[in-house]
């Protein structure tokens, strides 16, 4: 589903929006563990089925990028997004696997004008990311900075 | 610096350890962009010079998955981590440009054995990442799971 681009005052508390799914690969997994969180259970087949997960598990740091790009891809912040300032509440609470499916819905918790800059305001989301069986793989509320429309 | 693999018990609170210095090539901001954080400002040297931050910024979540990496090559987390559960307060303070060179501080926090699994603990532990000007580029808590030593 793509959507318009969305300013600060279209960010309204309790709008929510959800991505297409996402599909997960071994060779993703692998290839991002590499560079960003080289762990045995993010980039070892071998090492991880005698690891804490019992089998390959993707990078908690990957799933955070792929949920926000999930959103990036559905057009909201297309030239009105400033970056954000901040994460609170991450957590990961099922292992993503190979051939896992994710998806993430967005919800607006609330949305606040800068004192400061009158053309920004930052706009609290929470995500949440589930998989193809609709459980729960990771939480997480970010502080995204938005253009307002004047 | 390498430090022997540390177990939940070697966490103390109080402890701290700091990483080697790592480089931050445009390259590396541009490929990590163009699958995890596909914003303008970290995407295209063009756009990112009329962007919010007037030139190219690393992705903040590469900055997470560097600064992960650089504690993890020290060594500490070599058959003792189980990964980490969540991550509180991160929060963006300077953007971080192509050219910079990264270095993480790691501090103890807090140090809880599991109630359900006596063979696990977590230790809460602040990361703070400074650039060459030892100016703060992001800060964030983990909870980071650890085998203990019985």
């Amino acid at each position: 589903m793509i959507l318009k681009p969305k300013y600060f005052e279209d960010f309204e508390v309790g709008l929510t929006f959800e991505s297409e799914p996402s599909f997960i690969s071994k060779e993703e997994i692998i290839d991002f563990a590499s560079k960003y969180d080289p762990q045995s259970f993010h980039l070892d087949e071998k090492a991880a089925n005698n690891g804490p997960f019992g089998q390959l598990t993707s990078s908690g740091f990957m799933t955070l990028g792929k949920s926000f790009t999930q959103i990036f891809e559905m057009g909201v912040y297309d030239g009105t997004s400033m970056g954000a300032w901040g994460i609170d509440e991450l957590r990961w609470t099922k292992p993503v696997y190979p051939g896992d499916y994710l998806r993430t819905k967005i919800e607006v918790l609330e949305a606040k004008k800068s004192t400061k800059n009158p053309k920004r305001g930052t706009a609290r989301l929470k995500h949440t990311v589930t998989n193809q069986n609709n459980e729960i793989v990771m939480t997480w509320i970010s502080n995204q900075m938005l253009r307002t429309k004047i």
